[in-house]
């Protein structure tokens, strides 16, 4: 088969934002220059497609962004692109830019619509997993990650001179609804007494032994990171718990990270990453992929097709979770 | 009347913890060393005064310390200073560890407690104003305030690029449960298109009027700070009433962003402050000063009776209003 | 006299950039729209005048900008418009453009230029002070100054890190040719053992007896804030003297911050002060003021003449310089 | 053979610190303690072994300073302990203290310096990789890598807002005498124009080309990154032969990042990566396991005899190099 020559790619955010989408976007932009192609920068995700929000880039439409937040692309969620109907039309408006094939950066769902665009019309598609949770098959890390656990540990940092000066027991709940990768590694390196994460169904009796333990070492701060998709239900309702079976042996405090988690700059982690998977996203596509999603694996570049990286799910590393058992004694 | 020898001057911290209090510690202790006064840290605030949690100190005690949030002298409230039995305990170990005076690092509380003790008790006592809510009368900023802004800021910075990525309608809420001033400083600082805070009893219609406004505008990140104590009621009630007004016109979201602003790493300001009210309080008693808070005032060190301290409340400045009014266009 | 009316005022920052210029761009586009007067911002200081680089702004000019270093409207250093040549065609374009007024956002050297041209063209002219050095006279702080102290100590903040970890005496160069504003407040901030700025003219023995003092308590971290405008010459030379006369005793190292302190966020201060200059500005104008330097005294707006306040210098506070000398014992 | 019983171990850092030894401290004596082994500090490097500053630790030893830069025991570099002597001495105080093995955490240096003890003496000895420049093979990443590289893009990030405000051209020096790994990842990361680092002899002809390049394309910010070691000599001698060549047409500046790179708050990944490798460290030492530098290959643990780790060099990551190439255009 003759390699089919690209004349103009196109690339979209969708999904939840993410640190290093920008310097995803910057990195293909400026492959697609560099090979000769003219790079078309999709506003809105999958929704720009339908409604034509579709427009010529250049090196200078990416300049100073290397190190913002969020998508200048913006991002948004779209039903429409759910329906055929919705696809038809992106399609219509593909063929009208005449776009040879597109990079989406994205979750899960992200993914999913590139698939059913991919199998209903002929325009070649390769992700990039951007989001800020780590729960991506096919990639060691997605885009975000790094960053936003740093924002954790920042956070938690100062959390915990407050709950050292006042010897208080805090519950910090973390994003990640299906996966505690989150809530694992930062609360490893904010040095918590607890972790808990959906991946284990932990009830809350070993969140008590663990209490009574430190309680004995008159230990003064202790923080317990809760991700948000634990069994044991809402940090309110851990806390509850808590008071109930300890009375006022612990003073406790709850907080909720919440969005702070999604923004702020992308650290140099996510940065090169970013960079990395946007050149390779251009190549892929100029060599003939279609329908993969590109991450790394053990520092290379790895291909995983949409099918199984929205089917499965990375599994958590139980090496982690030993670690943070026996350095949380 | 002849000046009184301080041979041994006390210093503790009482109430919440802020951002800048290991500075004025620190200040302190080496003022002490400066003036040959021996320096004693009392631990746990006023509890620590009764429980005899009193140790002498020098200036390695300090030591790279001038950095860190929280308080190493700990910081608790006591229910037992409240009672006159309490400060009689209090009152006797401070004889038995010949005490000639204390410095008081709190808020509010902290003051009333001084007075308390020092009405039926014979001992100095010079206080300084730490709290991030910057509600105390007699100085113009509060250890912990700048620092406490600058966190918000940053906070806000982040979640502003999740809002502009989705163009969606944030409600934040931060601390100052009678005073607006954190949310009108870090409102103006972080862009914010309005600012609810309990001085003002701005009814929810204002809110209203200011989104359809940016709304014909086609702003795309909204952002709504509000103090915890604003009359409005919670965070989550706001966004419920915009909801029933606006429908899907808004997409709205919440965040707390809770006791992050109370910790991290003081800013230049709050170091320099705490340094210079340190210095000074420890200089205040050997002047022969007693019950009083030392603050700042334009720039110069200014006194104020704890009784006028703990009784007036300090003024917002209408000139912000009017500038955040003005620029949130 | 009638009062002017206002209907286009031009913004421009001239000289080194500095932190919070953004914010104050923007406080001047959004209080002009609010107002209804159109702003226009003219590229690269001056030599934008001469240049006729002068372009509409609307209040979508200058989103996402407040939090953002440097400045959007570029900088530089003219020439041409030291002379009254260049000043013609500075003055032949805002006629064409038909500016009622200016604002310039800067230093000693923008004043002056302003001076010159407002003297020579009925132009009025207000000027906002703009740089990290906080050495203008009129003025409590300048904008950047707070922002690039911050950058600073925490810069010191990792260097001690490392200073104590091996013992060493680190000299750290930080900015400030006539003015030692930056070096006192962040060398207390930092709690560095010794401040040497061109105000005072302590010699290399003060120096010495320091460090005697502190080698004899066995100190482990010493650092050594020098501002760049030191007598003593460069830190280099302030090295090579310490060793000439410790020897080995200490193990020296040199650090120069240089260009890292002009750049960064800045701080919630810088913005909340840009913000408020930038907004009294525009109405200073409309009030007819002409030929001032806008900036705030005790916290309350304060006009100095152009003239004034590039002819004196602001004094360096004596009070600090005490406190510094009382805390590094 | 039999497994030795553990009791105590001893745990020293040395040669230049980086941000992540207090945290891999930490691990190996929480470690210690999970499995009933009694930790021991070794002061100031080998010479503390050598002068018998070792000192019991227990798990209150290391709390609050996984977030701390530097290194609690200190680090230095010991003349005495390259002599057979030195090490004798060192030797006998192990036996005096009973240490059943050490655990050193350093570079090179570090590294030679166990090899050499361990093949004199019957000590088992376990090394921890921990230095900012990432040149030892055997481990994906040393300790402090990760924290230098986001403190570089940092202070980039500052700079560049300067460098677009002034067109200006900065040359950056970052640490890396040997090698470029800091100057690569930071310089992607940064979006610099450039990247000069050791493993590369380009002349100075082809920053020459990139400059005219970029020049033509009216690229406003043009950042260099100059790894310490690059063949081209120092940042000044290229910004003079810069300014040779291009006279006037670049403002260019230089800046020297110097010892800030080897301070800060550890970030997220260095945490958990001196958790795991103190961890490891320990739990090898129990199996047997002498003479080793344990790292992580592709996120699994690895092992690493002392001889080869120092003297083989890790090989620079040639597809972040082109991908830096690709998107520098």
């Amino acid at each position: 088969m003759a390699k089919k020559v690209f004349n103009r790619i196109g690339v979209l955010t969708s999904g939840g934002d993410a640190p290093g989408m920008n310097a995803a976007i910057r990195a293909v932009v400026r492959s697609c220059v560099y090979y000769d192609i003219t790079p078309y920068g999709v506003m809105e995700g999958y929704d720009g497609l339908i409604k034509n929000k579709i427009h010529k880039m250049d090196a200078s439409s990416v300049k100073h962004i290397i190190h913002q937040g969020g998508t200048i692309l913006k991002s948004a969620r779209s039903k429409r692109f759910m329906t055929i109907g919705g696809r038809e039309k992106a399609w219509n408006n593909i063929k009208k830019k005449k776009l040879d094939g597109l990079v989406v950066i994205g979750g899960d769902g992200t993914f999913k619509g590139a698939m059913a665009l991919g199998s209903e019309h002929d325009i070649p598609i390769v992700g990039i997993p951007g989001t800020i949770d780590n729960d991506i098959f096919g990639t060691d890390f997605t885009l975000g990650f790094d960053t936003a656990t740093n924002t954790v540990v920042e956070a938690v940092d100062k959390i915990r001179d407050t709950a050292t000066s006042h010897s208080r027991l805090f519950f910090i709940e973390v994003m990640g609804r299906d996966a505690g990768f989150i809530a694992v590694h930062s609360g490893i390196a904010a040095g918590s007494e607890e972790i808990l994460i959906p991946e284990k169904d932990r009830d809350v009796e070993h969140l008590f032994e663990s209490l009574e333990r430190t309680s004995r070492r008159n230990k003064t701060s202790r923080l317990v990171i809760v991700a948000e998709g634990d069994q044991n239900g809402s940090v309110y309702n851990l806390e509850r718990q808590v008071k109930e079976r300890f009375g006022d042996r612990y003073e406790t405090k709850v907080t909720i990270l919440g969005h702070v988690q999604r923004g702020g700059r992308p650290t140099c982690n996510d940065r090169v990453l970013a960079s990395r998977l946007g050149v390779s996203a251009v190549e892929a596509l100029m060599e003939g992929k279609r329908n993969v999603m590109i991450g790394t694996r053990n520092k290379k570049i790895n291909f995983t097709d949409f099918d199984k990286a929205t089917k499965q799910n990375p599994k958590m590393d139980e090496e982690l979770i030993r670690v943070a058992n026996i350095i949380s004694i």
